[in-house]
């Protein structure tokens, strides 16, 4: 019998959709996890795929986490909209946000959207890649929990503070990055962990400060930023905007609140979108192919783009219309579908 | 004979608007470009203090950079305002433009100042602190000249790329950072090579595309990007922003246009203002002090804030009322003033 189960692309969804919702959360809310936690097992990010259904019924058990929560959109400001997820998780928010989002960048030129008081666990890539879907420029980050020290010290105070971003192009998907301002994911530390392997040097400090290569001592020490000083930097730039900037909390305050509950952070997100009609103006199909040149100058010289080898599996799996799963995650999946063992706490 | 020469703070600014004058520009580009001038001298931003005069006499005296050209500015959008500095140094188009991007990022919460067809070398810090010192929440960045080889690459393709953030804080400076999103600024490459020092590794290539410590190898091949596939990341995403979406050139087409000539870079610059008053809310004093637990987070652990050397650099020069400057580079500038010098192409 093989390792793995595959699912057909609709199927993939559909049965994303029932596990959540034979486990609490209202459909919309169902729905739009889905989406995401979907596109990622798609594009082979086996980190925030399928996978996360059991962190999201987990969470939901332990009774954090609002499952039908609506979303409250404000709007704050003409380049300024706020979607309140009120407990629920960040993603319905999102999508109940974006469209605003994107009227008010069509009209201002530029637009923020702060989603306020959500849990957050997604990937940002697929939240900025479907607003360069609209033609916009997108930029989104977050906070965390405070596992990460900053450049020189020796205790968390960072999130792991990721910073994703895309580029509409005429031809083709958008060029997408979303990274981790620290040295490493948390979840790559974990593993490492799990396979009994030591993590490489400049991932981890020890509960003394000092550098690690045991991954359990840097989960209870602390981890770095990425890129020394610079990496430190942006990390707290993203800290600041995305937490009280937008009125929410920082890493250190969403570790507080959690009282080691180990539930997903709960924090707000910063989205901002640019519309480059506007920037560019009458000359924008000239500009915008000016920057294709860029990426012919990287790709001409070997060297790739960020999201390449993502596309290169969602083309692939669209292509054969097969999601693979460890067939193990399939069986534990398919286990939450029956009304009994849903109707249990976790 | 001490080997440095001492101004006063007012003095230093005074001089250096005499050169500049002297050497043909006009009184408020001399001024524009003195503030900034003086206010990195200042802070012991030692790269980018008085030393540029030489810099931009250089540049006027080779013909490339307009000594008078009045910026214009367009209101393009309720975001959207543009400063087109026509050939002059992009400063005086920054300061005209200030005022309007304050003004909107008041009115609509978050607002971008694009400015265009300007010669650029000055550091990014002053401009960002000016508007954190108004309350606001500001992100600069520009490409240069296509040093820079992508992660995976080996030919130069993004500029030295900076990028730079301010936040006002409630007493005192503002929080700040400025750095090249390169492993090392250029002028460090080059210092090691005057000195006849090798460069650490992971600072550049050859021009074969192999790892050297050669100053003058890297020179002469490619730069390196600072934290490997997130630092290009980050490089790729402001050679876009500040390049093709504002209309203006990537670092590729403003290497070309320079034709070798080794003038400042010709390009463009995207300045972000966000006011943390209409992010905040009504609750803004009580989010702009939760801040403020970042910061002594940070310190508490005996790390440092990105500014910090160069705030206590400021506060003890201010408080000497003494700007120290190398007397050879006193010298120079000094006979610059000659009338009958600066009369001379250089």
């Amino acid at each position: 019998m093989s390792d793995t189960h595959i699912l057909a692309l609709d199927e993939a969804f559909d049965f994303a959709v029932r596990v959540l919702e034979t486990n609490g959360f209202a459909p919309d809310h169902a729905r739009a996890i889905s989406r995401t936690i979907w596109a990622c097992q798609r594009d082979e990010c086996h980190s925030h795929g399928l996978y996360r259904l059991l962190v999201c019924v987990h969470t939901l058990k332990s009774g954090k986490v609002s499952p039908d929560a609506r979303p409250v959109i404000t709007d704050v400001a003409p380049g300024l909209v706020r979607a309140d997820a009120r407990g629920a998780y960040s993603l319905l928010a999102y999508e109940t946000g974006r469209e605003v989002l994107i009227e008010k960048a069509r009209k201002t030129g530029l637009a923020a959207l702060a989603i306020n008081h959500c849990y957050h666990f997604s990937a940002l890539w697929p939240e900025v890649e479907a607003i360069a879907n609209e033609g916009l420029v997108a930029m989104a980050m977050t906070p965390s929990h405070a596992w990460v020290a900053p450049h020189g010290g020796t205790k968390g105070v960072f999130g792991t503070n990721p910073l994703a971003f895309a580029w509409p192009r005429p031809n083709g998907n958008p060029f997408v990055f979303d990274f981790a301002t620290s040295a490493a994911a948390r979840g790559e530390i974990e593993l490492h962990r799990r396979a009994g392997k030591p993590i490489p040097e400049g991932w981890g400090l020890n509960r003394d400060g000092l550098p690690t290569t045991d991954p359990t001592e840097a989960m209870n020490g602390a981890m770095l930023t990425f890129g020394g000083h610079k990496g430190s930097a942006l990390s707290a730039m993203i800290e600041l905007m995305a937490g009280p900037m937008i009125g929410d909390l920082l890493s250190l305050e969403s570790m507080a609140y959690d009282k080691g509950a180990g539930a997903t952070p709960y924090h707000g997100e910063l989205i901002l979108a640019f519309d480059p009609k506007i920037f560019m103006g009458a000359e924008h199909a000239v500009h915008s192919s000016r920057a294709e040149a860029l990426f012919d100058a990287i790709l001409g010289q070997g060297a790739r783009l960020p999201s390449q080898r993502r596309y290169e599996a969602r083309a692939r799996n669209t292509a054969s219309n097969a999601i693979s799963i460890p067939r193990q995650l399939h069986e534990q999946l398919t286990a939450m579908l029956d009304p009994e063992t849903a109707s249990r706490p976790f």
